[in-house]
């Protein structure tokens, strides 16, 4: 039933311009019964980090077969190449630069090809800048109309997708380092190291000089203190109750962190400052 | 019916995260096929004086029956109840913190229960920060599919409910006060007090130590300068001809007005001074 | 079929209060089944020259038969006209300010009718202020339940209906002066010079006391400096590799530039400076 199928749009274009728009009305044209969801347009311009957190965050909660659009692309009019790829979750489309990364970590490719036939691009002669509108779109909403993903390009070795480097974690290492990969509205910073690390155990987490303890809720620490607990959404974070991390500690991306874990059981009274 | 039914969000999550996408897909999991609308997600982050003003201001606008979600909720986490209630105009459902002051003022409550049962929730087990996506989210969609508002909790009293402070007005009173409950992102000040007490009356307000005259349109007064009419929105508001009014004073929510009432008649033709 | 169509939603209202929403519970009442697309809602506010540029980019990638709605609208409660026009495009709404202009240049008009007739309006006493929810959005949901044009008004003549200026551009002219009819969120300079003017010679465009040449793509030019090219909108555009024009030239709408034609063929070896 491909009038059931929906598909999600996530980009760093901005709600400014008609581009969004424009990208939807592609889509309509050639399926104008598909409903389309926006995950978010707000992603930092090319910040391929901050996309592949949105999207991770957001493909679970939709129905599977969902067709899921993800461009953040710096690289658009290069050499870099345009993705299909199948999950049981969901199709996902979009460009071949790590942006899909964190998807890849979770599931399992089912199929993969690389956007070549232009018989389902907009036009056979696309733009150097808005394959958005010239190639994503027109090929999400055809598969959504029952275009199986083959048909779409050749198939490709899921291995030689492009992945977002990640920080290794040793089982049972006492100490590991990664970094920022999202900062969210309200300032919170959000590495990219697994809350699953310090399950259980007690920890400090150093970022740009500070050493903050781990604790378990934001009202465990006293309002305007800087705090780090384990995220809802998986990842150990920087917080500080009622005010924004980020901006009291004038940092941004990629900004590297550090976490020891101090204690393997909570069986340990004592306590060490918040920060210092 | 229920695919006819529609589901309106208005929330304080702002459009750079993906949280308005992630409750979309949460919707679409359990109803595919409903419309969801978006009223606003830009109120200002915990403000629920102007998260009650835009939701009375939309609400009427939707059929009967639409289900209107409105989640600005400093209390989450906390011990404040979750909340549907039904109307004849629509099902509303949102955190008990006075959010649906407005609608309460206008309507009739037909039933209103607290929203107890984990079996219509995304999870067993919500977590503390994103009531939106775990039970708000859920709760609407499974609405829209037919569900009985008294499956989701048990009845409370509509008097128990949490109603904003509103400024009494006695009738006839020749002066009252009040506060500005929103601010348009022209900067235009909306006050709670309604335009029924001037209507007819020549009328002065006094807002941040400035005396404005009510006047009826935008165009009775000079480019530039401060005015005070009758909004179409049903409040007194203070207002700039082409300008920012709340720039201007340099106020913000809260701000405390003052009316009184000049003429009970437009029979004199003496005019005070636009404002002071 | 008037459950297929569509209606897209272009304005100056924002985002951050509840109108637009407000306007789609409107449509929905009168048509709960339609699909509503937004173009943008971010149009600088009474800025007619960049609606019609969004206009002009967005409507040709809807299906046929849409319903664009297009309000911005310094005027309202004014004097200007409503109006609603029938294209093999589309059916377009909107106040008569010169918002059109791009349309009319490019498609052939078959029906136009000033929008008078409050049967079909949200109420037969609208505002002042918003007619976005009393006048063009029942409109157009009443078009996309099949109401005719022709019912919601009397003809006019189309040679009536306000257009922007547009520059003059004789044949063969070796110079010819325009201005800047868009910025988008990447500080692009959009003129309102078609590409078509400069095809396949060399030229070089003046503005803002800068010369520069005109290039083929981005990547012509090194990162950081200034460049002229034919933008995929099919206007000449004013750029910075990986920068922002508007903010280093520190100019805005209406910007004038002067475009000179230095050969007529692409037959000269010699290079001209980028800019100076």
């Amino acid at each position: 039933m491909p009038d059931h199928r929906m598909i999600t749009l996530l980009t760093d274009f901005g709600l400014k311009d008609p581009y969004v728009g424009i990208m939807k009305g592609v889509i309509s044209r050639i399926n104008p019964h598909v409903r389309i969801i926006d995950i978010t347009h707000e992603i930092p311009p090319h910040n391929v980090e901050a996309a592949n957190f949105c999207l991770m965050m957001a493909y679970p909660h939709f129905p599977a077969g969902t067709v899921h659009v993800a461009i953040v692309d710096p690289g658009v009019g290069g050499k870099r190449r345009a993705l299909g790829m199948e999950f049981a979750a969901g199709i996902i489309v979009g460009p071949d630069n790590g942006i899909f990364t964190g998807i890849l970590d979770r599931e399992q490719i089912i199929n993969a090809v690389e956007l070549t036939n232009s018989e389902y691009w907009l036009t056979q002669r696309p733009g150097m800048t808005f394959h958005g509108r010239d190639i994503f779109a027109p090929v999400a909403a055809h598969l959504t109309m029952g275009t199986p993903l083959k048909a779409l390009g050749p198939e490709i070795d899921p291995a030689m997708i492009v992945r977002l480097d990640r920080p290794v974690f040793p089982e049972n290492a006492p100490v590991i380092t990664g970094t920022v990969q999202y900062i969210d509205r309200f300032g919170n910073l959000i590495t990219n190291i697994p809350a699953a690390y310090v399950g259980g155990k007690e920890w400090v987490i150093t970022a740009a000089g500070v050493r903050i303890r781990g604790c378990h809720t934001y009202s465990d620490t006293p309002r305007g203190n800087l705090l780090a607990l384990e995220g809802s959404h998986g990842f150990l974070e920087i917080a500080i109750n009622g005010g924004n991390a980020q901006a009291s500690l004038q940092v941004g991306y990629g900004l590297s962190v550090r976490v020891e874990i101090t204690h393997s059981k909570k069986t340990d009274g004592k306590k060490e400052g918040d920060h210092e």
